[in-house]
């Protein structure tokens, strides 16, 4: 029995109010999925939806075009290692026109970075009317890491939950729909995907050692995953945990969440702001050779 | 008769030494063209060196995550409005993967970037270790729209060719490839694409009456692009010469040539920096639930 594509899928990911554990949450469950569990049913889905994605995407480009004030749309992925952050801009950002994309990856903190509050770096890389910006990690680093590590102090990392809800609520006010996604993985998926990266020579690169000094640090991060998704899971910016065992639901699944992202803002196209007849006639009087 | 791909496209379309006038290549030829001209042919032909671009990306991605010193690639696109560097970017720098490339349009500049060097915005804007560049106009524009409209002083115009040179010069030392496209359209082709801007409301927004106002002056901009490809067309940054006309074979000839850019660094894949049975140990030693 086929099931059906549903009609929005972010209410079915929406990480529920109040008090979350991660790990409560099914990195193998394909919420939402219309068909059968099926790598290549995964993909041709995806695929279908690349029309309806570059309608949207080029009306968000053509607004920017012509309005300072058009609006954006930011991607916030995060997750640990391997949960397929890179995947995901590969395979669904990629399905996108690059022109009306800007992503940034963050990483460690540089040294003028930390001379600033931790938001400033944030600001730099929000995408800029029209666009769709992805964060590849993001400011929420400063409440995971920072917090297993301890790498500052507990009162600091407390005042940053707020901060982060005030920050992202102005985004939204001025004209940002942000999509936040955990790509929940499991820890047995995880180790088997460090495993990978380590028997084939061509992948060697995406490998660090410290990745397995973070992933034995697993439920201190799932600590402060749950409690990341608690405190700034806001009506603004709500938080979704997009289940990550299976790349090819979890390609669907965002593709899926940006389309309703950038679907959600209505945008027609942009109207002539020159006179339509006037100008045709003066490139009729081009010449052509 | 089934033609042979070319192995190098890049001898094929190189602007020629010397003094040279743009009027004399012709928009419409297929140089190197394998097959017949068709339009579904070039498609398919491109599509065909998706795996090989891949490849090729992947590597000097590798390489810039592990060596601060690794490669970058420089993709330089310029041509009149309508001449297709939007669309080049959407489909040919749309099949690589995001993450390592950097596209930066050049617009008109802001009194900032006026009040520095002409070079100054542009530096900012240079690809890093690994990454694929791609400039939506360039430094070029400084010789080209600032000649024709008078924007510097001759003086400066003339400094500039020089400027150019050693700073490309300079690219290339450290460590750049760069690929310098002219695309190349007809006087009556970017008629024809004006036109159509105007006669679908969905295509207003890339219409600007602006760009009439240029056409007008075509063979002003003939001859500041005659003597830009004339005076910076040096070995370490030469300029080619991209029939445009046909949409098809522009971007199957910009895939090839970013291709064999990329092929021409012969970059393997990094090396480890760890001790690779050693962490095959610790992988393992990890929980797995």
């Amino acid at each position: 029995m086929s099931k059906k594509e549903p009609e929005s899928l972010a209410p079915v990911l929406r990480c529920p109010a109040g008090r979350v554990d991660v790990r409560d949450f099914d990195p193998d469950a394909i919420p939402g999925y219309p068909k059968r569990k099926d790598k290549d049913d995964g993909q041709d889905l995806r695929e279908e939806l690349e029309p309806l994605m570059d309608d949207l995407q080029e009306r968000l480009f053509a607004a920017g075009t012509r309005d300072a004030q058009a609006p954006k749309v930011l991607l916030v992925l995060q997750g640990l290692d391997t949960a397929g952050k890179g995947g995901t801009i590969r395979h669904v950002i990629g399905m996108m026109d690059p022109q009306g994309v800007h992503i940034h990856s963050f990483k460690r903190p540089t040294e003028e970075e930390r001379a600033h509050d931790f938001l400033w770096r944030v600001e730099r890389q929000l995408p800029r009317s029209g666009q769709v910006g992805i964060f590849d990690r993001s400011h929420y680093e400063d409440v995971l890491v920072q917090r297993v590590d301890q790498l500052a102090p507990a009162t600091e990392i407390e005042r940053r939950y707020g901060a982060i809800n005030d920050f992202e609520a102005g985004l939204v006010t001025s004209g940002t729909v942000i999509v936040k996604c955990f790509l929940n993985i499991s820890r047995g998926e995880q180790k088997k995907r460090l495993a990978e990266r380590l028997s084939n020579p061509e992948k060697f690169y995406k490998y660090n050692p410290g990745d397995v000094s973070v992933a034995s640090k697993w439920d201190a991060y799932m600590d402060a995953y749950s409690i990341a998704l608690s405190r700034c899971n806001t009506d603004a910016a709500p938080w979704h945990v997009v289940p990550a065992n299976r790349k090819w639901y979890r390609n669907w699944a965002i593709t899926h969440l940006i389309i309703e992202a950038m679907g959600s803002l209505k945008l027609g196209w942009p109207e002539a702001d020159f006179d339509v007849k006037a100008e045709r006639k003066r490139v009729e009087a081009l010449a052509s050779r």
